[in-house]
């Protein structure tokens, strides 16, 4: 790879291994220090450049496409505070283990902590939030640095996606000059050929076969036999971006288990494996009511589930509990569990079904089946008229199949995992669940919505809407269509939910915290369609249409947070009394 | 102190001894885990509170008033990524010098690495930006814990405002109850007096008397008979937020040297000490065309100077450099300063003023003195048609004395560097240099604005202005007023500037990034008037026009980037030519 000088050599193979290795996209903010990653992403051919202004907001993005793709898109900067915005979504990266690339550019060593402008120290700077942490070598055409670079990018790419996937960070030191002057820094002829181990090797410098931990035969087997000897079992599936669905729903057939399905586990969408499998998703209004024994064994795939009502009944009913976690930790914030299995969920839950046998119903599992019925026959008729819950029904019994839904986190999850019944379609459903902000929704969302071809649904609340209002320049800015349902409660209805309600003053003003924005406006900033709704046939009549046409649309639904949390107080205590 | 609960006296404690050491405002940001810290502000009857809803704005609100007074304002967030987001406004806080004390709220230690709910690793979340991080004690009536915490609060604003000044973290794990809910933890009569070492003690637990730096009287003889014995001497005043101009610029009429003084130094406008100094403020055009000979001494105070020309002017003049810092760090990134001196900056100004004998104007001072006349002359007739330097022109001759000139990175911080001519009025000119972000400028100007009655100017560019948009809603949050002068030039027109203009692809997609925004729904959605200009008579008229009414203006100005920067650049040569 010929150059005009150091940088740019730098640069362009950074590109050149990531594009062997089969990275397509990337996002890129302004500055210059990262000139020599910026020109030669945007000069190569097979790269699509996503563009974005705030860094904050172009992290989340990647995080969104990563969360949809399994795969990171990298993210560059320039130097200073740059890199720190985009420490929000490192740590979402981090806890949702979703694979995230950052490059940070930086001055070179000498001017580190000597006054230059814009130099911070970017040593480590997301801390133990990253997999891992490199410094580039500083450019030179030297053979032992150049196969170091591709090695490093190469290795990066592999940890990021390891087990757990999370995000990685390379810095990279560059000297002027930044942009491709030439200069006589790299000879003609450097380096005479491609600096591969092999002559005529394609592809990446280094392939890195992944390993997904397995446990042994035998430890298997004592598991089939845990399962077949269990009276009263559970799968519990929780939230997850790489979980197989259709597995989880084949090993819960196999072992005839119901399949207690988190909106954001990938079992309670989806069409592979359901014939058979008795999918729940209404435990977290009837759960705590029923009146049958407790299981006797639980087995958990994902992060800890959104339910409260799920954790509390698991924590409560002294079952043996086995969490499957590929990474080995105790996602299991009750500390009841007594297993810890370290596989891979997806490969361990196709491997024991393959083991188990199927058995008919017994009164176990017809007790969850039955109760699921009938819960959602009370649904439908509870969700009749408008409050926030049955937004969140409309949005998932209506979403297109197949779609990705992004849920904001506070309220909108929590009505998802309560009003969104289980259906035999292709709805990837994704959350920002690693560490539960309300930063960076809607740019999480447009990335997942710019991975695929999918319509994309994102149902998110007004604090999460104000705090990514600079998210929304991708849709014209990246080229993305969104249907975006807005529940305006005029501040954090979920305060509702906790005992500071009682506390008024401070409750309204620092809690609940008003804003009375009128959003209307950023449809005029941003450049799409902006429609408001107080009824939920306006609402319904509004999605449809959004659905059916182009562009973005957001459908703005007025609801009060008080009276919503009422209404949903009210339906769990009938429906309690109707299941119970 | 009585409490209803653990959580609550600890919150309770904490507001107590910041009030006790003279603490009288809050930045809060709603969140569930903050409640004890919430609850405990917002119910003091001596605390006003800003609250905000974007973490990221909030902490860079409480930097712009930590610049503007020199003392901390509390931020309080939940945990989890609201957290992360103080982040660029830490890194800024500690490169530029500037107070602050974040209070982070925290799940109890066992929660932590357990998969719980928005539970992070917040363990020194900002690494070395920090000058300490302190974890609280777990909430507990207990006589040496309660003391441990009134210690830690007090060494904390001990810290933020010590030599450096900066950031400090405190994290602060709570369990529930959060709010004051009654419970039987706290004995009725804990602590039975309040637990103070003397008895009926008043003001904080623990007084700290802070030191600052001073040389020892031989040393300080020696710098005296150094600026005695020099020719061609210079005061040097960069970047800072705590530097006394007025004794700076008394100490430049005494030591007889011409005074180049950075807009951000507190040495270029004001009324203290201007009688018989020679300040300068031109130097950025003209200083690299001069042919007399070079200084033989200069004495640096504050970080390193915005301007280039001033930078590389001092590394080239073969000049004994002496950098005063308190900190004893050398800020001067050219490597060729020869002395250290740790020691206060104003202190040591007016000590040296004192030792000194005011000489009579030799040719030295008289040529710098000529110069300067020469140039804003020229600049007078050079600024009579609409580019970005003479908007800033005008805003600095055009502004009420006193006021508080918030001023943006990238091009309006140049343009006011070249176009501010020094002033006798008390303008205090801001902007946050320390790692020279575009990121929370509005945010910081607010804040600043909100410390004073000064009314307040904020000059930014549009990419700033996007970036922050969010921090607008502090205007009618916190309730500041503020004439905002957007130059806008849709996209970074700072990029013209650098070698990379020649190449094109990529220059306009990634560097100079046009977004085509309208920034005028802004005004419709944070609820103020939003006017446009296209001509410097229509940019004067409206700049008086918000001067002197109430309520915020945002008076954008649509400039040419290019055309801009080719106008500078002329004007650099033609006056380079008439006083070369």
């Amino acid at each position: 790879m010929s150059a005009p000088n150091r940088a740019t050599l730098w640069g362009r193979t950074v590109v050149d291994e990531l594009v062997a290795s089969g990275i397509e996209d990337v996002c890129l903010a302004p500055g210059s220090r990262s000139t020599p990653l910026t020109v030669a992403f945007s000069t190569h051919d097979s790269i699509t450049v996503h563009s974005h202004l705030d860094e904050r907001s172009a992290a989340f993005y990647a995080l969104g496409r990563a969360k949809r793709t399994g795969e990171p898109t990298p993210l560059v900067c320039t130097s200073g505070t740059a890199a720190a915005n985009f420490h929000p979504a490192v740590i979402e990266a981090s806890q949702s283990r979703v694979p995230m690339l950052l490059l940070t550019a930086d001055r070179p060593a000498e001017l580190r902590d000597s006054g230059a402008n814009q130099t911070i120290d970017q040593t480590k700077l997301y801390g133990e939030a990253v997999r891992s942490y490199r410094e580039l070598p500083e450019p030179a055409p030297e053979g032992r640095r150049l196969r170091s670079l591709r090695t490093t990018v190469c290795r990066a790419l592999a940890e990021s996606t390891g087990t757990p996937a999370g995000p990685v960070h390379i810095n990279a030191p560059f000297a002027k000059p930044l942009e491709p002057t030439e200069t006589d820094d790299v000879p003609a002829d450097f380096p005479r050929r491609r600096p591969t181990a092999v002559e005529g090797r394609e592809g990446p410098f280094v392939s890195v076969t992944p390993g997904r931990p397995a446990i042994a035969p035998r430890d298997r087997r004592t598991l089939v036999e845990a399962i077949d000897g269990a009276d009263r079992g559970l799968i519990v599936a929780g939230p997850s971006d790489s979980l197989d669905g259709g597995a989880i729903r084949r090993l819960a057939r196999a072992a005839g288990f119901p399949l207690l399905a988190d909106p954001l586990s990938g079992a309670r969408f989806g069409t592979a494996g359901t014939d058979g499998a008795t999918v729940i998703g209404g435990y977290d209004s009837w759960l705590a009511s029923v009146e049958w024994p407790d299981p006797d064994l639980v087995v958990r795939f994902g992060a800890s589930p959104t339910s409260k009502t799920l954790r509390n009944y698991l924590r409560d009913g002294e079952a043996r509990q086995i969490v499957v976690d590929p990474a080995g930790e105790w996602r299991e914030a009750t500390f009841t569990a007594t297993d810890l299995v370290v596989a891979d969920g997806t490969d361990l839950a196709s491997a024991l079904a393959a083991d188990l046998d199927s058995p008919e119903p017994g009164t176990w599992r017809e007790r969850f089946a039955e109760a699921e019925t009938r819960y959602w026959k009370a649904i439908a008729e509870e969700t009749g008229e408008l409050f926030e819950g049955a937004v969140l029904e409309r949005v998932f019994s209506g979403a297109p199949d197949p779609a990705t839904v992004f849920v904001s986190n506070s309220m909108p999850i929590r009505d998802t995992d309560r009003f969104a019944r289980p259906r035999d379609a292709e709805l990837t459903v994704l959350g920002n669940r690693g560490a539960s902000g309300i930063d960076g929704i809607t740019s999480s969302a447009l990335g997942a919505g710019s991975a695929t071809d999918d319509p994309l649904v994102l149902v998110t609340g007004d604090l999460a809407y104000y705090h990514d209002t600079n998210g929304l320049l991708a849709l014209s800015r990246c080229g993305v269509d969104a249907t975006i349902v807005l529940i305006n409660n005029d501040g954090g209805g979920i305060f509702h939910m906790l005992p500071i309600e009682a506390f008024d003053p401070p409750f309204t003003d620092q809690f609940e915290t008003p804003h009375g924005l009128d959003f209307a406006p950023t449809g005029e900033l941003y450049g799409f369609e902006f429609v408001r709704t107080d009824s939920l046939s306006g609402f319904e009549a509004a999605y449809d249409a959004s659905l059916s046409s182009s562009g973005t649309q957001v459908i703005e639904v007025r609801t009060d947070g008080e009276a919503s949390h009422r209404r949903r107080e009210a339906i769990h205590e009938r429906v309690g009394e109707r299941l119970g």
